[in-house]
């Protein structure tokens, strides 16, 4: 199939939660014919009013644009709907931005394929305020047909970023970047326990949030992280003095979790005089 | 006692490990005169070829300079080094730079100040490397008058941040802070074994290090945060997505304890349909 690749190419959006009425609402703004389809219609109402056409049915949906975006739930709702709208899919490029696992997407793209249908997997790296800004980017995965095809029209949503062929690796990257962030919100609650509440909004801005941003900014270059480090020895003394004062302070044992982490790494190259007993601590309390 | 504040009043530094020799050098390098002693005294001997004056022992090293200031492996040490030199430090200034608890610097403070000496307790917020360099910033508490006295020496350190006169704030937010990169070198880990080491550098730089400076940027500025997240729905499907596919790709499960906090705080909000079998699940095979 052909799509059409001018700028103000058509695209159908399912799911209109907050994200998926951010990415419709950037679409239409740019001037897209948007069809919108979401389980209880009256999500669309607004966007309808700016400009997008209610489709009555996810097969009307599918029908009306060469390029449809998916974003719901998770992959259980994606193939409930498109299980029905099958046929309707054969020949269009489908886009799915719903949160899911690597397996799920390569699973999901190898169905597609069998049907005639082009896939790629995104995962969005933006809260909705975001979307259609420099500050959001979208991970995709998949083919690479689709991906330059929809490109015009992923290029309102924020930065688009290929990945490569495999369709899980939007997926993972999505999943990883999200862990992390998970891994820093626990010590940033672990760090504004320690020095109270009513200190917590100076210390976050002034302090929290530039060291955090400084020690991030290297990731990924490696060696010269390593080389710089503290000698372990000291490290095991700084570990050991940030359970005793996150004690002091009543920081409860399950946010201490992460330190276990680095622990274990610095006993394993052989600082073993000091932390097993901490180690042992810790995780009997937690 | 009046200290002698203009630009360069004699500073003495006592231990020169990697931080110690790194502060006695951006001292000598502005031109205060610098005395120095180590326990291992061939330590000095760089310092020393560049102009500072070897001591031959921590009293001797301590009356030489009306600022004292101290960069050791632990508080039983500095209290060990200092026991002897007691009468020394009478009159003087002392800004005690090793890691140690709230706790500790309260209760060296308290000595010292019972001995007629003034403390500020402080916590090095940089590598050797960023020493002297605007990039590295160091947090002081305990006494204002020393604070200030010291001011134009400490300024050769790097930023300086003064917090309050509790001499242990200093040492709260520097173990605050080291918690929360702990946190995010956590999940840093847990990310990198997700993409596999052979996208690790092109992942962290490109993907990983952007993302979490994004993610730091508004800490501490408080509801915002919170109106912007997914809903918890949403978030406890993501976070269910990172555990499948994190054992998708091998990775340890004591790396997912970071997931633990932010899953039970999904279940205490009242999602508690998805979660808590995964929360079962990694405790007991953590």
């Amino acid at each position: 199939m052909t799509t059409d690749t001018t700028t103000n190419s058509p695209v159908t959006v399912l799911g209109l939660g907050s994200m998926g009425s951010a990415l419709a609402a950037a679409l239409l703004k740019a001037g897209h014919p948007t069809t919108v389809w979401n389980r209880s219609p009256g999500k669309a109402d607004d966007l309808v009013a700016a400009g997008a056409v209610r489709a009555a049915s996810v097969t009307d949906a599918i029908k009306a644009s060469p390029l449809v975006i998916a974003c719901l739930l998770d992959y259980p709702v994606v193939e409930e709907l498109l299980a029905p709208a099958a046929d309707a899919l054969t020949g269009r490029d489908l886009v799915n931005l719903t949160n899911g696992t690597p397996d799920q997407a390569r699973a999901l793209a190898a169905r597609l394929d069998a049907r005639g249908a082009w896939y790629v997997d995104g995962g969005i790296m933006a809260i909705p305020r975001l979307i259609g800004t420099p500050e959001g980017f979208i991970l995709y995965s998949g083919s690479r047909e689709t991906f330059d095809r929809a490109r015009p029209a992923l290029d309102r949503l924020g930065g688009a970023h290929y990945l490569g062929g495999d369709a899980g690796l939007a997926s993972l990257y999505d999943l990883a970047l999200l862990s992390a962030m998970y891994g820093m919100a626990s010590g940033v609650r672990h760090a504004i326990t320690m020095v109270g509440e009513e200190r917590a909004a100076e210390f976050g801005s002034a302090y929290l949030a530039p060291w955090l941003q400084a020690m991030a900014a290297p990731i990924g270059q490696g060696a010269a992280e390593d080389e710089e480090a503290s000698p372990l020895g000291m490290q095991a003394v700084g570990m050991s003095n940030i359970v005793e004062a996150s004690r002091g302070e009543g920081v409860p044992n399950v946010l201490l979790s992460h330190l276990l982490i680095a622990m274990q790494d610095i006993v394993d190259a052989g600082h073993d005089d000091l932390l097993p007993p901490l180690i042992d601590q810790i995780r009997k309390a937690g």
